[in-house]
């Protein structure tokens, strides 16, 4: 991934820097950086996603009160640890940040977003915030898109970042997206932050449309094991200084511009399923011949989540009784009968009963991507999901993470 | 576990034989026992209980057909092969298998049940499975009940067997199971297979509604991996040769039966869940203080079921947050301010924040039994659910089952 980015398009009027707070490991030092700070030098329209867990971190409460506005100038973002359930104390840290950033930068406080990721139920080591952000507002510009990628990283492998450009009236706009996933990614959302930034000038409701659309699907058709974060948070903002005439959701452009964000919403989604913790595999599963498309995405998630077809996968083992069984406890409307299932393009069960086919579905599995395709015949619907194997480094990431 | 087995009492009038097929690796052999016979001397009483998945297999679907007469008399099982989704081929061998039992047991083909787990999706090498079935009928009574215990293991690592005694009216009757379990497991049922045998004279309707009291507060409250099996599978077996006066569910022994019932049950559950795929360790979740109960079960579900709360337990890491994640997403009524969480006795958080005591839960997570405790302090109600930690061990049992 890594080495598409230099090529990465920058939109006007915004800038980054970056720091090493050393939140996560103060004694021997967090050896990379561990904060981020976005800034747009003009009001930009902002348009966000959080997560719908019932526990909520304190950025993402902060952030709910925010968007309110439909205006930001800059986000605030840490890696190392989330500031979820930290009680009274998180959530005035999580303001301080903003107020802090905010003095330094020049700009009003409520216009500022705070994004946190990491560990839950500490306090976050203010001492060392603090000083880190007065340092990102003083050095704005000193950093690239992909160094605030790697800064956001928790357990992620590479940092991610993604662009499109687009026409508009004679100009080019871009749009620009970074994010970090890793685990606890499942719908809705994902212990994913996303910040997603343009310099197209898009008005308020059709940008709300527009993302919603995207994230739909996008960041919430991305499951890795099954854990819904409670620090979920993707962000658009746009500040519009392309200086075209402002896109809405009945201009000729608008339809072009939601495509362009869904595309990048997805190729960003599509990263983070492929960098899940331990994975090998990219794996993508449709479910089609559905009843009903909430039918078609609920076969789609109970396959994806499915420990017993995630490990079939990393062993290259084509055994689609799995599957079967997924869909058969997905209470959705099925018939075993009826179900035909593909492991890339090869079928290797034919209404219910094998083909026998295991040698050409061997080498589908043993590709760097695979998709599995179970069709119901049952109806017109469909729906995909992206997800990755699981294997023992996901167990050692997870089993190791705090100690 | 084993060590305590040469001390299991038998029922009167229960046969066990068993036999080496060689069903899952013929080039091999499978060098050890992977059929069994189950024969009762007299008519018994029976209920049972099946997996609610829509893909069922070809034995599970012979079963739900024949338990309506509520009479059996013999079950053969295999393991290595489940006989799912092997079409209508799967439904004559399961029917073959019953047929081949009762011709050479000499009893009428309706009594006999038919168990199969392992494989999906493979026709059953019935060539070599068919000499084996008149084998076992001519040896009945020649195998204990815990040489049946480890025939019909798969991935398990011990056999499993427990039984309680009871006396009615100056008799001791006696009820025996025997299970298998392992991956697989969630609920409702599990790839679990459960046979209980008793001697004591019950009443059909008693017997069906003390044992579904049994399955719904143990095989139906255990969780592995949560995937649902297609082959799940308890049956009850009352034979009344113990000769007391047969119990209704209005006589004053049925609550001591029902009792004994439940606490074995409960006791082969939790064979189960310890000796799931790859784990170390039991993890008994306990959800009090809900609303209702149907909130106790779904978040104490949702727990046992976290991929990232499995692992912590495995890394011996106190990692509450994870727990609080679980029970935020659960779909419960819950508050974050109002949670109590503990590991053991250790109440590691109060009202949602952390009392630091990491030390002393870090200790009660380096048990072989851990005990998680989640308060919502809304309500009077609560729920228990059984499952074990998520190892490297359960990724490589999985990843390699068939290969």
């Amino acid at each position: 991934m890594p080495e598409k980015t230099p090529d990465i398009p920058l939109p006007l009027g915004f800038l980054f820097s970056t720091a090493e707070a050393a939140i996560k490991k103060p004694a021997k030092g967090s050896k990379r950086k561990d904060m981020a700070l976005i800034y747009s030098e003009a009001d930009a329209v902002c348009s966000a996603a959080f997560t719908t867990n019932k526990v909520k971190g304190a950025p993402v409460k902060l952030g709910i009160e925010r968007i309110k506005s439909g205006k930001a100038r800059a986000v605030v973002i840490n890696s190392g640890n989330s500031n979820v359930s930290t009680g009274k104390r998180g959530m005035g840290d999580a303001r301080e940040m903003a107020a802090l950033a905010a003095r330094h930068l020049g700009i009003p406080e409520h216009l500022v977003h705070v994004s946190s990721t990491g560990v839950i139920g500490v306090p976050l080591p203010m001492q060392r915030i603090r000083p880190r952000i007065a340092e990102m507002a003083r050095s704005i510009g000193s950093a690239s898109a992909l160094d605030a990628a790697g800064a956001i990283m928790t357990t992620d492998t590479f940092p991610k970042v993604a662009a499109r450009r687009l026409k508009i009236g004679g100009r080019t706009g871009t749009i620009l997206g970074i994010c970090k996933g890793a685990g606890m990614i499942a719908p809705k959302m994902a212990t994913m932050l996303c910040f997603i930034m343009t310099d197209i000038a898009v008005k308020r409701s059709a940008l709300d449309r527009a993302f919603k659309e995207a994230v739909g699907c996008s960041f919430n058709r991305i499951t890795i094991d099954g854990d819904m974060s409670t620090s979920d948070t993707a962000i658009v903002m746009a500040n519009g200084m392309l200086g075209n005439k402002e896109i809405t959701a009945s201009s000729s452009h608008y339809s072009r511009f939601k495509k362009a964000l869904s595309g990048l919403a997805y190729e960003l989604s599509k990263m983070i399923a492929r960098d899940g913790e331990g994975a090998t595999k990219l794996i993508e599963v449709e479910v089609r011949g559905a009843r009903t498309e909430a039918d078609a995405l609920r076969g789609a998630f109970t396959i994806a989540n499915s420990l017993l077809v995630k490990t079939a996968v990393y062993g290259n083992d084509a055994n689609w009784g799995r599957i079967m069984a997924a869909l058969g406890r997905a209470g959705i409307d099925m018939s075993e009968e009826k179900t035909d299932i593909y492991f890339g393009k090869v079928r290797i069960v034919s209404r219910g009963v094998s083909t026998g086919k295991y040698d050409k579905a061997g080498e589908a599995l043993r590709q760097k991507e695979v998709k599995i395709t179970a069709d119901l015949n049952m109806g017109r619907h469909k729906a995909s999901v992206l997800t990755c194997d699981i294997t023992e480094g996901y167990i050692r990431v997870n089993a190791e993470y705090r100690t």
